[in-house]
């Protein structure tokens, strides 16, 4: 498989992305989008996205940047993200993964979110570590 | 209402977290716990609870925490936070979250989270705003 | 004074900025670069610039670049920054801090540094507080 | 040389502690103190000790408890550091960094700076890199 059809099946094998609704929007090398529309199930208590959510499809598009340049037989493990919260975040979401630096053991990408005006309403710096030789399945029950 | 009930209203007004079964588990002043059940619809690709659903109950727990300490007329709103996954998240988890600093504008707080067997999956450190005489809750549509 | 003589001023002022040796390179409006030569009282145990020399100089990049486009009566101070060391850092360096979005009470910044060769060696994302109507000197002794 | 020996000796090589007057006050396993004595030329414009400097002492007493744990043959580097000020810090400061879980590759500590009188004016989150079978030592010139 390429890099997009991996980035892809892998993300089809996220449940928690199938459960928010997430789905992915824009596979490059080096960059991934993922659009979440809005729903009234993932707010906060005053009816804004919830950050958590906000966070989970900012580290997912991180993530998924930093595993399009990966070895094919390697598997991306999430060691530590940081996020801003810029402003409430109201309706449909598309979050935007990059790579800062591709290391060989660890990679730091940026991830940045965006409402439907454009308006961006969150920004992450991430890090991550490549498993070298390393499945990115479930291990068999 | 005092600060426990306030933080129960405010908790049960958060769809996000009826999204994927999160309960309070404990209400000091100060000290909020969540706990959250193991579901599969709740994993990333691997199996393991989304590093995104793990950083959801830290967030929120360290949230509530700070808002226990504020005024009862004030609202919180995360203002940035960061967390280390430092272990794969399998089973129930709990989230423990305790303010570290009460600031009249800002306030800092540590989160923890813990799976069944104790074990610390992963650590947090969050920063969040009180906003003064503000509501909680939706604004009237 | 107009924004870069406010901030040529406080840097001025700033004595850690002397004591390394850093000079400010650059003063727009929301953006702010630091220059650091090369010295070997800079370094650590394995002759390269300290981490936390690196952290300083991107600090103050952001926030000067945040105190650019504050009011000329307030005063910044950081809330918290969260930086990632991404190469060794040789030779002299530079620090480059841009403002991500300016709020009234609060703003965040991101701060790359380069080296000589204009290699990124550590990113940085902060968050500053407006201290409206305070002075950005020294309480008199 | 036990780990005692060899966190004093890699500070002892570390310039830039020297620089700003920081000396090692604790070194136990896992947990490694350091003290700043107040000085006029480590303070930002408004007198107090730099944000920087105190993230200075706060990623090497941190780095330090890290190495405390590694193996003798082993040498750590700062991957990213994630610091809250909470207060502005006057006068001397210790900063105490304590091991949150020693993995193989990948270390997260946390770090708190006290002042004088006991306060917590800074608190930090670290991740650090265990590099194998690598001199803690400048390269031979």
């Amino acid at each position: 498989m390429d890099f997009a059809a991996r980035v892809r099946d892998s993300f089809g094998r996220q449940n928690a992305m199938a459960l928010i609704g997430a789905r992915l929007a824009l596979v490059e090398a080096g960059r991934v989008e993922i659009a979440l529309a809005y729903r009234d199930d993932l707010t906060q208590q005053k009816g804004y996205i919830h950050g958590g959510i906000v966070g989970m499809i900012a580290d997912s598009a991180c993530g998924y940047a930093a595993y399009s340049l990966m070895p094919a037989d390697a598997s991306p493990i999430t060691v530590e993200y940081k996020i801003n919260i810029l402003h409430p975040a109201r309706g449909a979401l598309r979050a935007r993964g990059e790579v800062v630096k591709a290391g060989r053991t660890l990679s730091v990408t940026r991830g940045d979110v965006f409402d439907e005006d454009g308006r961006l309403v969150a920004t992450m710096q991430q890090t991550l570590m490549t498993l070298a030789s390393t499945s990115d399945r479930r291990e068999p029950a």
